[in-house]
């Protein structure tokens, strides 16, 4: 009879799917009973906390739930403790993180026990490229939320500061606290005083819900926007113009985060312009934020035209300096040694620099990953990234452990993503990139999710249908959706970063993507008078004998900067790992791979694999039709229609162009390119001549 | 011990391949010896035989080989007898094509025998559709070798002379006795003196290799260039112009063969518009012609934009006058009732005009079939059309033998085919092109052929290398060249008009292509002001309830010009093949065809079908690359790659497109379409409204 009903139920239940356009997020709460909320505090934040507990409440209708701030030396920071009667915190944000872990496991039906959850990073920070006129670098969800330009740019609206809140909210609801307002190619104007009453009114929207406010600032703003004759960090002048700023700044803005700077790296102005070093930078900076709490998160993006090889330099530079910088500066270093690529090692610095607080800087937003076009799921290349054992303190000192305080005793612990938030309705371009956002706040919160686990908890927040007011219904409905929707879905997920690296840039190869927009292959761009190290065939270095870059010891020694056994692993060509293999080897077309193919082949496999998967996403998409509302259907379906149509580019590119060198036949189980080279090369030429 | 010689050679030999750039076509004639040609006769077409026996000669060297020409009953026409010690006909021209028939035997391995080969039509003529302008309608191989434009534009230079002396030898080397050289939507310039003149410069150099010069004139001609006041077919000042003009021309060309009238169709001018009817204006000017041997091929391509059914026209208006024409008028039908698309029943005009004679007209020229771009071999919807059993006088009444003087006693019998040739270095753009003018030839020199023959023939003659001068080694080299070469282009020839079907207009859909070009899909184009019959959605009358052209008893009742049991059998949905399906009738989406599947999913499987297979093409010419030289090989290449891009935008454009009526998935085992259906839709909007 049971059975029956089920059937019943299933055959004439339908998925009522409201219009939904995304601008939700993970937050499409809604709740289906009263809760009692019990707390004897209040403040701007325990309200936020007990409202979203009352809109959101799927818990047992007429449930009495207490929130308790209280000391209690178990839970750390803004962590909280959780159990099927309430919440207790050290802090009032530590509440408010609970009220939204309680909510989530609500709604993805994980289960409420006495639980306490800490932070892995204290510093959770998203990174914002915006610039003041309101465009962003390498941002592909429409304009600024924080900037605009024209007349009235620096006037601030209700409609900002609704956006800005409902912004602040969904930090907080993954537990990021904090946000650099401006791009790190920084105009010096931002610490001008206009933009300082905007960064204020931002800061006051976001401190409810717990994001502290950052500024990415130009090291030469002293000359520039103060009128002093040089930015030399020891010049007196300039030192007291950067601690009055700090003072003036936070006699705005009390809670304010500090600075982020990118100095002396791809033309921005630092100390090396007066011929100081970085820490004499950092240092001088540090000393002005210091008396207010405030700390510096300076750059290790460093690489002079004329090195060999730029992969070496970040730690050329830094590991030098080692211990030299104050205790409120932390060295931001992106995850790989060189650019976001799709798929890097691990850079060196991290776990190298053991007298210094390091942060990793991940990218949120997809520059080299589809950008807001292909559906690129990337917590399994920050999982991949994180649990990369670095050996710095034995076996087991991975990324992770070695920038979170478990191995190194940090003042601070941060991590930092740059975000792909804009004006777009759904914020991020793609429904997908949604989870980027989402993943990023996770593991910055906790380091040890698994990427299954976020990915699983995102799908259920961002698209099972709420609808249905009656919860026999919903659960049978729900007993569908998770065999046909999450399943598949979630796998998808999961195989959308190895699908991207197999289409664009497979077994080590990097930075062979189109100059500018870096969106689509550009193996052949190399024009007379460019910096070397900003051409692909500085990176895949193919000829007639083979291809990949020489990093071993009879290379350029890059890899020499890993910690032993690392660095003895991947010299040798029999043990480095397949995924890294052209990063640090040249090889010749007919090396023999593990499995017997031979290297050419080898990556024509690969690039295939990436096509096919991507025809396999579009399948498993359209399938999943009537489980999900028409318009971000039809959104993401047509995304992944881009993508692949984007992924055979890149596919017929690149093996076509190495063709060329590796003078082989494409093997023929393989589908055809359908380009030819010489259009690809053409209408990459002439996309870059349309831009200048 | 043989086996071993063999290997030798297999893996010492390689295929020295000649730079070719297809200009040589199937004629790639080199000899490896001499020959003793016998024969008592001399002319300027018996030097040419001797010459080309001599040229090519692959039979025992030193050889004696008599060409006779002596009467024979049993020889008909120019028709020949061979034997292997020479050629006996009844002309000269039959004497040069058993040297053509000699060579090709000798260059494909088939035997000689003692054989009688006559033609199936005594005239077998190719339509140029070249405007005086040089350019060429429907012409995708370049600008014409016959007309130019420019003050010299008349000129006859020894270039020209060379060329078209090319282009009389590939003719006569397939049969092929007749052009038409200049468009059917013919200019009555064509008529005057100068141009006059230029045509019988070409004559001059046609003669010797017994081609026919034939010219397209224009029903006005009278009044526009001959100053009369009408060109009323009934106005003895008209029919004495039209007499004056045959006499001059047959005075400047002796051996003319006639004109070809496109009247009263798609805005030509006509005898309607004088109030006369079809017959009345074919017969006047065939009374001009008789006296010279003059024929007139008058078309019966005709249909007015106000009837409700297009493909009953040709019908309704001509068979009326069945028996009105006089004996030298031969009516030119189109294989369809249509428009030389992909697939169509034949015109239901084939064997019901019992008292006149009817000339089929093909399109060797790839209007509706991918033009220059898609590899299509002809041949198969030929043969499908030549095969057609029209019942016109009991079963076995083919369209080839209602045609061929099997049946009808027409005075005469005729077939053309409008020409895809043009100054592109290899003549018809496509390689493979070559093999539609060839396999046309062929099928009009004998309609008995099959197809598989002539994909032989011409891919032995032309791609087959013929370097080596050691005997051994070709003949060993021919095996592996015969096994890995000749047998799976072979069948992708064979297989390549029913993929275009596929991933065009599968199941009797018809006329769906994108206006002017004629090249893409466009099922949606409709616009206000249109002639309605110039629409796709004319055609394919999709909607909620189904797809498809009624044209059945209850619908336009077209199946009724058809002989029974045809007409029966096209009206029984049950009976219909399901290839003309659409073609006649309205259907439900979800109506059951035979397989099973529904009309929606078989649509989608025939479309997907379609583009799978330009996969495979793909597949199969890249693996022939070390038979191929470098130029001819990448051609093709470079073209199939282009046919599958264009084979995926029909079948996701026309799927999409149907989708929106069908409200259906598409089958989820299906590649999924990379494209959306409003960027197809305004690209193809673009491009109108840049050709406007």
């Amino acid at each position: 009879m049971k059975t029956i009903i089920f059937f019943f139920i299933l055959i004439f239940a339908s998925f009522h799917l409201l219009a939904e356009n995304g601008h939700k997020l993970w937050l499409r709460y809604k709740n289906t009973g009263t809760v009692n909320v019990v707390c004897q505090m209040n403040s701007a934040t325990l309200t936020i906390a007990k409202e979203e507990l009352q809109n959101g409440w799927r818990g047992k209708d007429g449930a009495s739930f207490a929130l308790t701030v209280k000391q209690d030396k178990e839970i750390k920071g803004d962590g909280f403790k959780i159990s099927k009667n309430g919440i207790q915190a050290n802090t009032e944000l530590g509440i408010l993180y609970g009220v939204y872990e309680i909510l989530r496991r609500q709604y993805t039906g994980e289960a409420i026990d006495e639980e306490i959850c800490n932070p892995s990073y204290e510093r959770r920070i998203l990174d914002h490229w915006d610039n003041l006129n309101g465009t962003i670098e390498r941002g592909y969800a429409g304009l600024s939320i924080f900037w605009r330009s024209g007349k009235d740019s620096l006037v601030v609206t209700k409609k900002d500061r609704e956006l800005w809140k409902e912004y602040a909210r969904a930090d907080a609801s993954i537990g990021i606290n904090g946000a650099v307002l401006d791009n790190v190619n920084a105009s010096p104007l931002i610490l001008t005083t206009g933009c300082l009453n905007r960064v204020k009114a931002i800061a006051e929207v976001l401190r409810p819900y717990g994001i502290k406010t950052y500024l990415a600032i130009n090291f030469a703003s002293p000359s520039v926007i103060g009128g002093l004759k040089t930015s030399d960090p020891f010049d007196p002048e300039v030192k007291k113009w950067w601690k009055d700023k700090a003072k003036e700044i936070y006699s705005m803005i009390p809670d304010f985060g500090g600075f982020l700077v990118k100095a002396n790296s791809e033309g921005q102005p630092g100390p090396q312009n007066f011929g100081r070093t970085h820490d004499d930078g950092a240092n001088m900076i540090a000393d002005a934020l210091k008396p207010f709490g405030g700390i510096v998160m300076w750059r290790a993006f460093v690489y002079s035209p004329n090195d060999k090889d730029r992969a070496r330099q970040a730690y050329n530079e830094f590991m030098l300096l080692d211990g030299k910088f104050r205790d409120n500066v932390i060295i931001q270093v992106k995850n790989g040694p060189v650019d976001f690529q799709p798929r890097e090692p691990f850079n060196p610095l991290f776990g190298a620099m053991k007298k210094t607080s390091v942060m990793p800087e991940l990218q949120v937003t997809q520059e080299y990953l589809g950008q807001a076009i292909h559906l690129v799921f990337l917590a399994t290349m920050w999982k991949e990234f994180l649990q990369s054992d670095t050996y710095q303190e034995g076996k087991g000192s991975t990324v992770a452990r070695c920038t979170d305080g478990s191995i190194y005793p940090q003042k601070y612990t941060a991590i930092a993503g740059v975000a792909n938030i804009g004006l777009d309705t759904n914020w991020c371009g793609h429904p997908f990139a949604q989870a980027n956002w989402y993943a990023f706040g996770r593991l910055a919160w906790n380091n040890n999710l698994t990427s299954e686990k976020i990915a699983d908890e995102w799908l259920k927040l961002t698209f099972k249908p709420t609808a249905s007011e009656d919860k026999e219904m919903l659960t049978a409905l729900s007993v569908e959706w998770n065999l046909n929707f999450l399943k598949p879905v979630k796998q998808m997920m999961l195989n959308s970063r190895e699908a991207a690296v197999n289409y664009m840039m497979p077994l080590g190869l990097h930075h062979i993507f189109a100059a500018n927009d870096h969106y689509g292959p550009g193996p052949w761009w190399g024009p007379k008078g460019v910096r070397r190290d900003w051409t692909p065939p500085y990176y895949h270095q193919a000829d007639t004998n083979g291809i990949g870059f020489d990093r071993t010891r009879t290379g350029s020694n890059a890899l020499s900067q890993y910690h032993e056994p690392l660095a003895s692993l991947f010299n040798d060509v029999k043990t480095c790992p397949e995924v890294y293999l052209l990063w640090f080897h040249h090889l010749p077309w007919d090396y023999k791979m593990k499995s017997e193919r031979t290297l050419w082949d080898a990556l024509c496999y690969h690039y295939e694999a990436g096509l096919q998967k991507v025809r396999e996403f579009q399948k498993v998409w359209d399938k999943v039709e009537r489980y999900v509302d028409p318009e971000r259907f039809a959104l993401v379906q047509s995304k992944l229609r881009q993508q692949c149509v984007n992924a055979q580019l890149w596919k017929d590119a690149c093996l076509l162009y190495f063709q060329q060198f590796s003078r082989k036949p494409i093997p023929y189980d393989i589908e055809r390119p359908v380009h030819d080279l010489k259009d690809i090369i053409k209408n990459d030429m002439e996309r870059l001549r349309r831009r200048d």
